[in-house]
């Protein structure tokens, strides 16, 4: 390819740090030119990810040995607090950055330290980050130059109460999102709690008191609805390795209101959402190892209440996918690009 | 043992029967006498249920020509409209009655045709019909003739919002149960939404705009809290073999209302439920292969809602164990016998 | 794409033919133009298989009212007995025929007979056929009207061995192949056996005492040594979907021989097979969803006997993707077009 | 109970540990009076294993804090190379000991240490420790002061060539095991490889060229034929938590012999393993949480050679519910107490 994007990786030693290297490595129009990690820095990228043997040549190198300044973009795939710490030098050198960690996803300092427990340290770069949602920042990521990528939870909430808040048609004080998570998304981290032995066979809720996406969640609905909406966020980990399933409980103000039309209106033009027929249920397996997002559209037996089903792949459309559709608009390419890969059934 | 329990089982060839075999070929203080299939008739039980090879000797008989008259206890693990054709006679007959299917779970005749699409012919043993969840009904349980098993997802939800309603914590009109089931509840049809290459590694809603369920959740909420209660419940299907978890919201009418201890007073002296330590999450594999229920007592970031999460066997206190529990009750025998295997973990 | 190959696909409802639907519907130079499934004869494709709503606008049709003469090729995803009966019109009429079923793959009508238990009715066809394994048969697949595609066990089987043998360097008497297999082998029909309840955490031999692949492995061992080999072969069922793990057992006649150099150099040059480091072992999920086959070379601790892991996807590599490798090969496409998807991790 | 044998349990913190919690506080006529663990002491074991908590008061007490020379019998669920340092001084005290770990297995300390890589400390007692196989070695464990309880794997394989090597129907030189194992059987660690992420829809062999068991098995099958044996045995990690399953491999010396019947006549005493009807598979699920070991028997195609499946779960018949059978041999208990769970299915 002529002219690729140049891409650094930081901390590409988990899990979606290898599905950004697989995804990059088959971009028709980006390369990879450095990837980090501390834990493997001497080693081959193919001797940690087995899988990408045929399609990734590179070394891990450690961070601070590192310079990135000559990447077009590098993503952060790091713990909190790395990417505030590093990015504003990278931004001056006038890299793009996408950072997947809390750092710049809440746009209060405060309540970021409320409930990351750590002070913000790049307050300026705060206030210009893009929320990297394209279904609602399209044009804003495009010219970004620093991007938040969203946590994978508040994807398939915001993605399903979108449609509902913007027409006005649900009350924004008593949502609800009960979410479901294949266990990936609690990372390639040594815990005794995610052992197969531990989860297989097994289903429990978690964090129902409070969870970091819970004030990402209300700042995305808020921001939607144009005034302050509460929701219910309780997270549960499922016995599977990814997708997410999201039910989504909303009063609604009005109960004649036709809320399929809506969704169907609100995503007839978007290439990574689909809105099933009506009445259908969506299943994770059909979005897994896909940027796309399935909606399913129900009311409750007594019709006052709107019931949406989200599906995603947590790893993909709730991380590593979402991140890339931010980078080909940010660099001109088809928002598409690289992502059209379909689920593997069955 | 003497005088045990005589006890004949109808339809024994799903996954229900075959732990209702389990069960009473360990209680100390029953017998199987006769079990039924239509499917197996004339076959050994164990050479459907393998597992069983040391403790049931039975074979399966043709339904219609095995008298059950000289039974204690008849059991009726059928699809719904069987035991309603059926009890009659046995009750007649002096023989004590406990249904799994839906014939007798919902007091008003009108409203079960309405979920089951049948007429039902036996209204006057629905008006004597015993709603089986004994942390509700005991006392009424130990003198019934015909008992309506629960459903498996009233189990949860029921014994989930009871002391919420009981004390009049919580307001009635905006219940949510967002309920989850491993896949044992979907039974022993061959079916291809059933196969392991359809389920594994897949989850989804199903039967969000209504399930047969809902008026059942509906009835029994109502009844605890003495006035009419309504519940948006949506079943969803894991990719497991057992277990349920219910997470369910209600928002609460006096916010300042300790919660916990309601949970804490209300379960303490039943043998089934165990109310978790405040801010702990029940896990389903620690009451599967168990007659337990555990409930995690939680409240949303804003705490205006409670969250409360019930965990449950969907075969042991979901179907086959509720209702070993109830035939205790019936025949004066400790509540828990038969009921005190402990999970197995991992 | 100028002038793709027109593809046809007989009885694509089942696991094998979505996964072929799907590799076709991506492939640069080929284009689906018909395909039959008399149970679902009438509704589309992706009403069926939901994840190829994007990628697939085609209905199935019935078999009987589909002329598939305008294809340059046809595929068979059909029971034993199917091809044999509807490739000679086909095969007349100038299309080329890959057949997924028994059909064409012993060479002898008798042993056909003996393990399929019907008579062979296209014998000339027989003896034209070739076997559709690339790494072995290459150049005859190039130019051949018909393919027989190998049996997902046969395909891993033969290319472990494939390299001792060709060398001399085992007894061929005494060849032992321990086979492990996800469930999706065991196809898409309703049985109980299958289910999920069923399957999940369980594992068991079958067939112990003979298997269909039992006389195409000796047949394809046999024709690469040269002489008659003899391989006892057991089948598993793995709880998984996906994949196939041989570990295959052979005495060696030079207890000096380096197997590790032969495994090397026998597979240098092919595109789909990976001889991983000396010490080494395959796992399943690194070939997952590829048409990749991995080897891992060791020996017994007395160092007289070969061990060898082979893995591979068996809808892929062990089947659908196999049979795409020969149309790949037979119409002077590159032979990984459309190939080279890379394993999802996690 | 009256006199109940006082148990002690060294290191109960992973899963073998905590099946035999589990075990012998179902038992009715052992009692456990102290439990270590360097890791969890101060806490009570149901706050580590909380499925135990209606059952087991007790709290883990650190190793050097606590003594358990009051103990009739001390297991150790410990590393190797605890048991030889320890067991002394208990044995001295009256306590008969029983060892989870490969401490006391091998007769020969040289080869101990070429396969466990440090010194052997307790040469004498290693000469008096029974192998604790009751099928094999009832009568010496029952006066025994010191069992070495067999690994997981040497149960199955040498339950399953027991009756042929005693007949000796079989040739010694050339046996193979190819053996498939949850992932419980590797432990409760935190490590990457054991994630569910990592195992979930995965399957590989490990140790192909040498794993610990070789010469367990080695020695065992030695010791039943009365002359050398050799066996190849290559373990493999299953995407399920409980459960092996060996397929054994042995040339028939004689091929008119009658394995079946030699099968049937070994074990027709037996209380803890089942001959399969001839032509039958085992499944693991059939033992799962039981004691028992079920044996399939099979021949190759060209009847030269015996297949034997052999099924039993890891964590209880491969560990610790046979120690709690060597355990009622020892203190004069039924064989079977505290081991009649039945299997739970599905």
């Amino acid at each position: 390819m002529a002219n690729p994007i140049k891409v650094g990786i930081v901390g590409a030693s988990g899990y979606t740090g290898a599905e950004l290297l697989r995804l990059i490595s088959a971009h028709p129009q980006a390369e990879i030119i450095g990837v980090t990690s501390r834990q493997y820095a001497g080693q081959p990228v193919s001797s940690v990810f087995e899988h990408l043997y045929d399609v990734c040549a590179l070394e891990f190198s450690a961070p601070e040995q590192t310079d990135l300044t000559a990447c077009d973009v590098v993503f952060f795939a790091t713990p909190h607090g790395v990417c505030m710490r590093e990015a504003p030098a990278l931004i001056d050198a006038g890299v793009r950055v996408i950072d997947f960690s809390g750092d710049f996803r809440l746009k209060d300092a405060a309540v970021f330290t409320q409930w990351y427990g750590i002070e913000h340290t790049a307050q300026d770069l705060l206030k210009e980050a893009v929320y990297g949602l394209p279904e609602l920042y399209r044009e804003e990521i495009k010219s970004a130059r620093l991007i938040a990528n969203p946590g994978c939870y508040p994807t398939a909430v915001q993605l399903g109460f979108k449609p509902l808040l913007e027409a006005g048609l649900v009350r924004g004080d008593q949502l609800i999102a009960d979410v479901k998570s294949g266990i990936s998304g609690a990372g390639r981290g040594a815990k005794v709690d995610n052992l197969f032995a531990e989860m297989e066979g097994n289903f429990k809720a978690y964090a129902a008191s409070g969870h970091r996406h819970q004030p990402e969640i209300e700042q995305g609905l808020s921001d939607i609805a144009g005034q302050e909406v509460y929701c219910t966020f309780v997270p549960h980990l499922l016995p599977m390795i990814r997708g997410i399933e999201a039910t989504l409980y909303a009063p609604l103000a009005d109960v004649e209101a036709d809320i399929y039309e809506c969704f169907k209106a609100a995503y007839a033009d978007e290439p990574f959402v689909r809105v099933l027929d009506s009445g259908a249920h969506p299943q994770t397996r059909h979005v897994r190892g896909t940027n796309c997002v399935q909606i399913g559209v129900h009311r409750s037996v007594d019709q006052r209440t709107a019931i949406i089903s989200v599906v995603e792949d947590n790893l993909i459309k709730g991380a590593a996918g979402q991140a890339v559709q931010s980078m080909n608009l940010m660099f001109g390419c088809d928002e598409t690009a690289g992502l059209l890969e379909v689920a593997h059934l069955p």
